[in-house]
C-alpha cells in the first residue's frame, strides 16, 4: 500500500509497500520483459539500488511457461531477485504486429510470437496468469486506443477498459500481491478525466494512466497527465506507464505522477546514448576516441568509477557485449540516482528549482 | 620469469613472473581479442580468479588503434585489468579470411576486416605494435602451415618462423614486457624436433607450442606435443595455443604443457554447453525446463550459488545475454577450478589420478 511523505506542489515523495520491497516514491522500473533486463543481472540491479522491476504477464506465460515459473514458486524465485516486481498484463503487445490480431468485448485476441499459438487474453485469464506469477503488482488488462483512433473508437475502448477492470477485480485471488487499475481515454481531456474518475472509484491498490507515451506530442502527453491526476486519489500511487526519458520523468513527477517503466534507457544505451550530469553524450563520437575520462565525472557507478570514454566507445563499436553492459549499467544508475535526488528534492521543498536546472541540460 | 615448483611425471607447475601478475601455472586465458572477454567483465574475471587474459595485437593495432592505446600508457590501463594480459602477434589471423592476403619471407601481409586496408605485418611491426601495447608478454610472429599443407610447404614456413624468431627478439624493445617464442613443424614429427629445439636455442622466455589443434585429429596433437616437449627448456615456461576443451588441457598437461587459451569455453557457453563436475550438460534439453538445480552442485562459482537451471535455460532459449553471462561465468570457473585443481594434484604427486578420473567424464 502507499504512503505519502511530502509533497512539493504537485510532487509527491512517499512509500509503496509490497510484499517483497518498500519501495520509495518516486522511482523508475527497468524492463525485464523475460525475467532479464538486458545486460544487468539481480545482483547488478541490486548494487545500482534499483528496488523494482517490470516484467511481462503474456510474455512469460508463453516462455517459459506458467508451469515452470510455478515450479519454481513464483517470479521472484524464478529469476533470483528480491526487489518489488511488477508485471504487465499484455495488453500493451497490442502495437505489437508479431502479437496483436483482434480485441473484441471478452478480450485481447494475441498470437505467440514463439509459435503462432492463439489466445484470448480475458480479464479472467490475465489475472490468473499474474496471480501465478505471484508479482507483487499485478496490472488490469486494458483497451489501449492507438493515437490516431477517432473519438467513437476510444469511447468504445474506454467502456472496455472500465468492464474489464471490474472483471481483473473479481477474479484477482492472491492476496499478497497488489493489484493497479489504469485509466484510459487517448488524446480526449473529458474522456481521460471520466476514465480516472472511474477507476479512482473502484478497489484498486493503485492507478495508472495508460497509452500515454506511443508517439503523441510530449505537450499532449502532460496535458492528459494534467487532465487524470486531480482525479486520482492522494492515497493511491500514481503510476506513469511507459515513460523514461529524463525530461519526461522530472516532468511527470512535477505534474504528480510517483511511478514509472520504460525501456528508454536501456535502450538508449544499447545505441550508444549515454545520459550524464552535463546532458545526452554521444559516445560513438570521434571526440572520445582517446578521452579518458569516465562517462560522466559527477557520477559514482560502478561503470564511471572503473572506465573510461575511450574504452566504452571502442567496446561499442565493436558490438562486444562489456560495451552494451558498461552503457546500461550507467544509464540506469543515472535515472535511479535522479530519482533519489528528486525525492530529496520533494521532501526539503526544493524540486522545481532541481526540476529548472535538470531541464537546461535536458531540453 | 618462470620458476618450476614441483612436477608430476611430466606434469609441471610453476610460477610464471610477469610484470603485473604472479601467475601459477598450469593456466587457462581466457580470450578478450579486442579488449574484452565476450560477457565477462574485468570484475568477473578477478572474482573467477582469472590471473591472465589474452588479447590480439594485429587486431588492437586496427581498432581502437596503437595512438588511443598509448594515450591509456597500454592495455591494463586501457581496459582496466590488472591480471597479466598475453598479445598474440595477429600470425594466427591466417585462417580466417576476412583478414589473409598471403605471406612472404618479409612477412604476413593481412587487411583490416574495418576499412579493406592492407599490411605488411613484419616481425618490426609486430614488435613495435606490441611493445606500444605494453602487455605482459608479446608473442613473436610466426608463420603456421595449414593442415593439409606439404612437407615442403611445412618445411618452408618452419624456416620463416624461425627467420622471424630472430628478428622478433631484436626488434623487441620493452623491458617490462616477457616475449615468447613459438614452435612449428605441422604434423611432421621431425619438423617439429627441429624447431622445437632452434626456438629453445633463442633468449626467449618462453616457449610456445603453435599451429596445433586447429583441425587435426586429436592424437596427432598429442603426438606433435610430445616429440617438442623433450626439446624445451625445463626452465621456461610452455604454452600451447589454441586448446582449452577439459579433456585436452588435462591430457596436455600431462605432457608437460603449462599454459593455454581457446574461445572454446566462451563459445561452447554461448551455445548453450556447459561444463560440470559430471561432464558436459546440454542446458537447452528440455528436461531442464522445471530443473531448479544449479549448473553444477558442486560448483561455488556466483552463477552456480545464485541461478537454476530452469532459468538460465529460459535465458539462452530466449537469447538474452544474462542467459549468456551466467554460461560463460560458468564455464570460465569450471576450467579454472579445474586448472587449482590439477596444480594442487601435481605439488601432491596425485595427477595422473586426478587425470584418469576426469577423464571418464570427458572422454
Amino acid at each position: 500500500m502507499f504512503k505519502l511523505i511530502a509533497k512539493d506542489k504537485e510532487a509527491r515523495t512517499g512509500i509503496l509497500k509490497t510484499a517483497h520491497k518498500e519501495v520509495e516514491t518516486p522511482f523508475f522500473m527497468p524492463v525485464a520483459t523475460k525475467t532479464a533486463v538486458k545486460y544487468l543481472d539481480p545482483r547488478d540491479l541490486e548494487e545500482i539500488g534499483i528496488n523494482a522491476i517490470i516484467s511481462n504477464a503474456f510474455v512469460l506465460s508463453l516462455r517459459p511457461g506458467l508451469k515452470t515459473i510455478k515450479k519454481a514458486k513464483g517470479i521472484h524465485n524464478f529469476m533470483n531477485y528480491k526487489g518489488a516486481i511488477f508485471t504487465d498484463s499484455g495488453g500493451f503487445q497490442k502495437i505489437k504486429d508479431s502479437f496483436y490480431i483482434k480485441s473484441s468485448d471478452k478480450g485481447i485476441q494475441l498470437k505467440s510470437p514463439f509459435d503462432g499459438k492463439k489466445v484470448i487474453l480475458t480479464p479472467k485469464l490475465c489475472m490468473k496468469i499474474q496471480n501465478t506469477l505471484s508479482s507483487d503488482v499485478a496490472m488490469v488488462i486494458d483497451e489501449m486506443p492507438l493515437p490516431n483512433q477517432t473519438r467513437k473508437e476510444v469511447e468504445l475502448a474506454v467502456e472496455r477498459t472500465h468492464k474489464w477492470a471490474k472483471e481483473c477485480l473479481k477474479h484477482h485471488k492472491n492476496k499478497k500481491q497488489l493489484i493497479f487499475g489504469i485509466a484510459q481515454g487517448g488524446l480526449f481531456p473529458d474522456l481521460r478525466e471520466k476514465s480516472a474518475k472511474f477507476i479512482s472509484s473502484l478497489k484498486f491498490d493503485g492507478v495508472a494512466f495508460g497509452g500515454l507515451a506511443i508517439g503523441e506530442p510530449e505537450q499532449k502527453t502532460y496535458k492528459m497527465i494534467n487532465s487524470q491526476v486531480k482525479h486520482f486519489p492522494e492515497n493511491k500511487v500514481r503510476y506513469l506507464m511507459g515513460v523514461g526519458s529524463p525530461r519526461q520523468l522530472i516532468n511527470a513527477i512535477a505534474a504528480g505522477a510517483d511511478c514509472f517503466d520504460s525501456t528508454f534507457p536501456t535502450q538508449n544505451a544499447r545505441h550508444a546514448t549515454l545520459f550524464t550530469s552535463k546532458g545526452k553524450l554521444q559516445i560513438k563520437n570521434s571526440k572520445y576516441q582517446n578521452d579518458l575520462n569516465p562517462i560522466d565525472k559527477n557520477c559514482d557507478c560502478y561503470v564511471c568509477k572503473n572506465y573510461t570514454r575511450s574504452h566504452i566507445r571502442h567496446l561499442l563499436k565493436m558490438k562486444e557485449a562489456n560495451g552494451l553492459r558498461y552503457a546500461t549499467y550507467h544509464n540506469i544508475y543515472f535515472i535511479n540516482n535522479l530519482m533519489k535526488q528528486v525525492r530529496a528534492a520533494i521532501k526539503q521543498g526544493r524540486f522545481n528549482k532541481l526540476r529548472k536546472e535538470f531541464l537546461k541540460k535536458y531540453k
